[in-house]
């Protein structure tokens, strides 16, 4: 048992995940570096990347994690607010590969370090290896000099759950019940990891993500928590869209469901970008056996909803769509006391993701 | 899902893993070529390798699998009937990461790809990354156009189990339980993995294993079935030696034990090296970050018991040791339809295995 290893669980010793909407200490990120995710030596990536730490370091203190090889690309396009530390890792998603923070009543500050397997692993994860990624949740507690929860063997990411920090968290069954992850485990088996990794001890199932091929629907392209008893959930309202089905069955459960406290939830609709974003008829990738193939055309996972919420703000993606704006609004009702603003990560979910994927807030602690 | 990947499970399909002294195909080994767990460039280590290769190769086929880069060294010390084929491995441990082989009624071939993390990954794992090892059984599969049952996110050894064929099946709760599998499975739920996925009905619970710090206790250098209702077990005299309680505890257990027909075992006493087998004064290993680290003086694993049953023959460990010879009569007397070889592989105990660990037998099929 390595240290700083716990073998204990959170629940037992009185750990939580707080909502997203809590006070945050900081925002952790990786800079995009591989060649066959971004395109054109990853500096469109970059760019973008570098335009959601800024406009997040108006908020809050961000920590952008690179190699020593990404090092001076990233002091170059970072505000000088912006920290950068070297780690190893193998891709920007943080949100899967980092951990998972809890603090307790004293404010104390854990984590999960949940075991990663690039959304699938050797059945239909999207790049190999993946073994950086999952020591990196290891060394950023390290780095911190904090406790962890490992649950090595059992697989999940972060962006496959919200919570709402009082016991109600959000899911698919898409995601957590796919044959990549714990296919060992059924729905029950696996609720009840959530419930004692992250303090919950309620679980509101929705069916289906937007992006069965690539992290086989996590929740956070479509629905999210705004608040306690509050959500917002994406709302297709193109038939022809291959979102509609997953995105109006999602609206059918959340309005039906009610949160650890018997209360009835809120639900928020965010629109969808107005046409299909896709990959550009320009878009060339240096391919290697390792990582999954996007080509010109294909649809890519464009959703409103994997926006950040940060102290005082709402980092939200654009797309040069005619819907851009109509979001921001829709967005900005609903976070009245936040300031939302919005970035054009286009580069960002042509390599599979986007704001929320690439981000991983540390609450505030004591 | 991977083309040739089942979702259903073997025990639902009617396969089953046969003993090991059922008839074999092949067997499969890979090459060692890591300098930092091999040392002096992995030249004693492999010239171990081929003794071991090359006496199995009297009695049935060997399948070798090497590196571009250790393909020439492979050639010049293996026989000629010694077949070598190139893929990308970590380390040469084909027991743990190679296929477990199942074959059905009708003589058809399948394995189970269990997910390999190396003996307890980002826990208390012994090299990292571990990524090629992990996919290594599915490129074996692969090759032999078969199907396989991928466990995504459970995490065991083929070390870590014996079975009679008939439905039983003996293992330790030292490494099933450990913290760097699947802690979060209890011993039934483990129990009905192993039933699900191997077609066993009774699983034997030993306690500990002699080896805590490497693989947590592998049942292969403690006990392993050598007929129907007949195992083997080490029996360490030496009240001194760190394995004689294990050893005593393990006896008393399977003496205890009836197998899946509800018949008594029949246990064979097997000795121990009558001197601790040790890391020599002069070893000195390239070290890397990646893996464990062993000293002169550090006691070795070193266990008769870690033979591999071939057709017609078992071949055992040796270890310059007064009692090599002495095992060697005392299962001769076990297997006497068979020809009892010794190999010196103390090279092989440095780096942290023997004969079972370093093979992986390919049932007959059909």
């Amino acid at each position: 048992m390595k240290r700083g290893m716990l073998t204990s669980t959170p629940q037992e010793d009185g750990y939580r995940m707080p909502a997203e909407f809590e006070k945050q200490r900081r925002v952790w990120m990786c800079w995009p570096e591989r060649y066959d995710v971004w395109r054109n030596g990853a500096k469109p990536a970059r760019l973008a990347f570098a335009r959601v730490a800024n406009t997040i370091a108006e908020f809050e203190p961000v920590t952008m994690i690179t190699s020593e090889a990404g090092f001076s690309s990233a002091k170059g396009m970072l505000g000088s607010d912006v920290n950068i530390i070297v780690l190893p890792y193998n891709d920007a998603w943080v949100r899967d590969t980092g951990p998972t923070f809890l603090i307790n009543a004293d404010g104390n500050l854990r984590a999960v370090d949940w075991t990663f397997n690039a959304w699938g692993g050797n059945v239909d994860g999207l790049y190999h290896p993946w073994d950086d990624d999952d020591r990196l949740a290891g060394l950023i507690c390290d780095r911190l000099d904090i406790a962890r929860y490992r649950t090595e063997g059992f697989v999940l990411e972060g962006g496959s759950f919200h919570v709402d920090g009082k016991g109600t968290l959000i899911t698919t069954e898409m995601c957590l019940l796919s044959k990549g992850r714990n296919p060992h485990l059924n729905k029950s088996e696996i609720e009840k990891m959530l419930k004692e990794y992250l303090g919950v001890n309620k679980v509101i199932w929705l069916k289906d993500g937007i992006d069965p091929d690539e992290t086989n629907g996590h929740i956070d392209d479509v629905a999210s928590f705004v608040g306690e008893g509050e959500v917002v959930c994406i709302d297709e309202e193109n038939s022809d869209s291959p979102f509609f089905y997953p995105s109006k069955e999602a609206l059918r459960m959340l309005d039906s469901s009610t949160d650890c406290s018997g209360r009835k939830l809120k639900v928020h609709r965010l629109c969808c970008p107005k046409n299909l974003v896709r990959i550009p008829d320009d878009y060339q990738i240096l391919s290697e056996d390792g990582s999954k193939c996007r080509r010109p055309g294909d649809i890519c996972i464009a959703s409103y909803a994997n926006f950040l919420i940060v102290n005082g703000g709402v980092i939200v993606p654009q797309y040069g769509d005619e819907n851009d704006e109509r979001a921001l609004l829709e967005l900005q009702k609903i976070f009245s006391d936040r300031k939302v603003i919005g970035v054009d990560t286009r580069e960002i979910v042509y390599g599979g993701g986007n704001i929320h994927c690439i981000t991983q807030q540390q609450p505030f602690a004591g």
